[in-house]
């Protein structure tokens, strides 16, 4: 295989050992340029920064990897690597990950990591969102890592359909016990959240957000949450097209 | 009609224009709770908060119409009325906007606006996002609240199909100039953005993001683009489920 340039980013920030496992990944595949943000940005989905500056840090630079940091949102470090620092090059993949928690199912909007490869997508770059079912810190990433490599490989090798987009969500197993790779679709269901409600020392109310997921089809064997909880490393192709074809007919003629 | 409880939020906050264009629409049709951020959340997306505490302010209460600001992003301001403050309720649908400027195409994934929308969709609760194509502070909203209205009423009287999830974009026209509603999919495009590069006084680079839409279908008549670009009011269906469905056979043994 010809020697590649990937583009790795993710939504833990550049210190995260997510990241680090994410660039084991692309390093194998040839040239790495990473761009991740400077703190951590979980949850910001396909945000980008309208109002405030960006500035850019070179945090190392060896053979064939060089990493940086943005102070800005997942995306933003996609735009500045696609529209600036790489705009001459041709990029042939993006890495977003390793992220430290699940973005099966609905999170896939939510998550940082996601927005990136989705972002990356539109402009007709393929993207392989990795996601660790352990959010710990020091989570352990050998899995992610090997499959990651696995798929990678696969994407460069095959063809496949394109714009692609792969959200991969691997369970929290030694290699050995993991059963393999499972295409899925995207579960339904959703977060229901609570609300805890505290004082702070002068006498105010805030609020801290924090939910579980409530899957509306835990027996549904196509989808990936079913998959995670039985063992499977999950890969859900992504669309960017947000459109509802299968509703457009009936709403001709409604208003 | 008997009369409905509605949610309503937005992205560029409280005080903006848009949303009171967006409560006036509301109160036609019943009581309203209003929750937006506290400042301006332009391109936040789906992003939630997840590592910062949130805090609720009773803006204003009248008959039927009581508005609140909330420090967080349009989700969180969708997740605190559902789960928190209205939890006990049947919220009979969610309007978010008026948006102060364009959430066609692409834009449907960056904006915090139909962030809030899909967000809604999530919890089975139909959502109309609203967005004005001026997006000055002081923009005219009176075709935005005209075409709302008939555009709630539709929803509320007929049978949709749901989850339903409305991306409604309206162009800068006077009322009597537009040609009517247009339903639509969403324009094949995205963002070229270019950095702006500058100094800081004491020597340092920093970047202003910002760019254009490249549309790559220009004359696609079913586009929600063409449709502003000719007159009309865009409707596009959007789905809250990203899985590439055309994609999951042809992705099975590939890994």
């Amino acid at each position: 295989m010809e020697k590649k340039l990937i583009f790795v980013t993710n939504d833990d920030s550049y210190a995260s050992k997510g990241f680090k496992a994410a660039i084991e990944v692309a390093r194998q595949f040839g040239r790495v340029i990473a761009i991740a943000p400077d703190t951590v940005q979980s949850g910001k989905s396909q945000a980008i920064t309208l109002f405030d500056t960006l500035r850019l840090k070179k945090i190392s630079e060896q053979e064939d990897v060089t990493i940086y940091s943005l102070n800005g949102t997942p995306v933003d470090c996609v735009k500045f690597a696609f529209d600036y620092m790489l705009k001459d090059e041709k990029i042939d993949m993006t890495i977003s990950g390793v992220n430290h928690g699940s973005n099966s199912a609905v999170n896939v909007l939510y998550s940082g990591t996601m927005g990136a490869a989705i972002e990356s997508a539109f402009y007709g770059i393929p993207s392989v969102g990795l996601s660790n079912l352990d959010h710990s810190e020091d989570a352990d990433f050998e899995a992610c890592v090997e499959y990651g490599k696995r798929i990678v490989k696969a994407v460069f090798e095959q063809e496949l359909p394109r714009p692609l987009c792969l959200n991969v969500n691997i369970p929290i197993l030694p290699v050995e016990q993991i059963k393999g790779i499972k295409i899925c679709r995207q579960t339904k269901g959703y977060w229901r959240e609570n609300f805890y409600e505290r004082k702070d020392p002068h006498g105010g109310t805030y609020f801290w957000l924090t939910g579980a997921f409530d899957n509306h089809e835990p027996e549904a064997q196509d989808s990936d949450e079913w998959a995670l909880n039985n063992g499977y490393v999950s890969v859900v192709p992504v669309q960017v097209d947000l459109t509802a074809y299968n509703q457009l007919e009936s709403l001709k003629g409604v208003f």
